[in-house]
């Protein structure tokens, strides 16, 4: 497999041009997804392969980005068990009955991804087939976190009230949860890389709710557990840890074991190195409200992020894979993202 | 005026014990708040001075908190103005036309307290002459940054893209409105203070969706603004800057020149020290998620609150005000509430 300028750089090392792909780039912002999509379940369409994997490849072929993700959902590892949970369109994640006790725990069994959701590694073999070796796909899961926090809740919450309750009062239910979910997650994210995808994301997106002493105690040793089983089995597949809002926890995702720490727009990229070291590889970090603000506002943010991972000596580091900071929003113009991507392969180019 | 604790805390002098207050205290976490308010709108309440005088004393009785927060709303002063604000009940802010150009901008005019607003200046009256000398009456307002993104959303938001737009393409018309919305907090606050309020709380509720660049070149001169005008006018009034999520701006925030740095529970007390001072005097810092979480869980949350104020030699640090990271929820047990107050008073006596 030739060598492509996402893995290179993801490894942090010097590439012909700084990568940059988007999270939700194949999404609502695209009138080629929402023409072809519909208004059902994402979870309905996941489970098309030719479905899916055409709409993992509009972004690539729209924007020229270096990297595709999979069309896909955290929650699937957790609906194709059987657990009882959909994604309702404009809410979110909705469990028809939360995870709160040891005989709800029973309805999330171990997961297997070729038998539970055979469609997934369907859809990552036709895109391996299609992709060109320069843009590889990425696997991605959900963390353990992220993920109980929607099966406990039962929807989408801003409090995370009933999670913290159980990490506070029953910790040794709480760390059964994670522990299944670590199995979801290294299955979910093993099957897609034995597939073809030759990279992944694991999404902590919520993480940032909890304080640091938290997520050290109860949550740091089993988003570990994921990037060791998996830096194990795929030593040359680099791993992406992301989270939004989680600056006060970096140095702890960090120690998570990932390839690449993904930043949001709070954090500087030159603060995240003084604090992490010279060599870290960093992904992000465009506000993405910058890019609804329209096409001027949106490159002179891409500059800024550009000008961030200078070297001291002016010059770019090779440790950065271009993002915004979190999904693309369902209002974004693709124009201005098309120009994103232009200005980050012309402004880098080697 | 005798000496308060929380007066004294705020300055960091010794106190009897670590004074301890709640915001929204006066909420519907209180079976007595929710017979005596009803549903109505929270400005038609506030326009009730003997009504907003009794819901603000409701927990003081009952928790014996050494502080008083006034019962009222941080979109006052713009809703006294006629700009055209409301509160829905269960949604939040809501405008009838949000602040977009520089007309709208006409729409928001100076505010006049003693005229705009007489109710709450006579509320303030009624409590200053109600409340015992060792519990002082805290004043507040929303800070300029929080209050423009109401107004310029026009409801509230997750991504602050109109308000994110604004600043980025046109910051004069940014600055304008700040600075407008700098009068309006800083001529609430006197009032307050002028009618017996004894100290008062900034609340930046929201700047944490900001990034450190854009909150300290367009946010904290403003905030800054309304600390020094305070401080001239009033040197013997301490002030609170509060703000949820705002660990990466905490810095600027201490820049802007309150006496005490509210923190929510993503930072440690000690290591607020660690990077702002060994003098610095801080507010909190007890996630509400842990209240709900039953006595057990938000006792042993409170202990490890008090623990991390500890001197470098165990001893309790003086600069410190007890109190939650974000408001009580309305879901929080009184009784709950109550312990952890009397936990604070007594692990902490004297």
């Amino acid at each position: 497999m030739a060598a492509a300028p996402f893995i290179e750089a993801a490894f942090g090392r010097p590439s012909t041009h700084t990568p940059v792909w988007f999270m939700r780039q194949a999404g609502r912002s695209l009138p080629e997804y929402r023409a072809l999509r519909g208004n059902g379940s994402i979870l309905d369409a996941i489970k098309q392969p030719d479905l899916a994997a055409e709409l993992t490849l509009q972004p690539v072929r729209r924007y020229g980005v270096d990297a595709a993700v999979l069309f896909s959902d955290i929650v699937v590892p957790a609906h194709a068990v059987g657990f009882g949970i959909d994604v309702a369109p404009g809410t979110g994640p909705m469990c028809t009955q939360p995870l709160r006790t040891a005989a709800d725990l029973a309805r999330l069994r171990p997961f297997d991804a070729e038998a539970d959701a055979p469609y997934v590694a369907e859809t990552v073999r036709q895109l391996a087939g299609e992709l060109p070796a320069e843009v590889p796909l990425l696997a991605f899961a959900g963390a353990p976190f992220t993920v109980a926090s929607y099966l406990i809740e039962g929807r989408p919450s801003k409090t995370y009230v009933n999670t913290k309750r159980m990490m506070h009062t029953d910790p040794k239910l709480w760390n059964a949860v994670m522990e299944r979910l670590v199995q979801h997650a290294v299955e979910s994210i093993s099957s897609q890389l034995r597939n073809g995808a030759r990279a992944f994301q694991l999404f902590d997106s919520w993480a940032g709710a909890l304080s640091a002493a938290d997520y050290q105690s109860l949550v740091q040793p089993h988003s570990t557990a994921v990037f060791s089983a998996l830096r194990a089995a795929f030593p040359d597949v680099p791993g992406i840890h992301f989270g939004v809002g989680c600056d006060h926890l970096l140095e702890h995702m960090h120690a998570a074991g990932p390839a690449v720490l993904g930043l949001d727009w709070r954090t500087p990229i030159a603060q995240a190195r003084r604090r992490m070291g010279d060599g870290l590889v960093v992904q992000g970090n465009l506000d993405p409200a910058l890019v609804l603000a329209g096409t001027d506002t949106a490159l002179a943010g891409t500059r800024a992020v550009l000008a961030d991972n200078a070297n001291p000596n002016g010059s770019k580091h090779p440790g950065h894979v271009f993002n915004l900071g979190h999904g693309v929003q369902p209002e974004a113009d693709p124009d201005v993202l098309a120009a994103v991507v232009r200005l980050v392969h012309e402004a880098t180019a080697a």
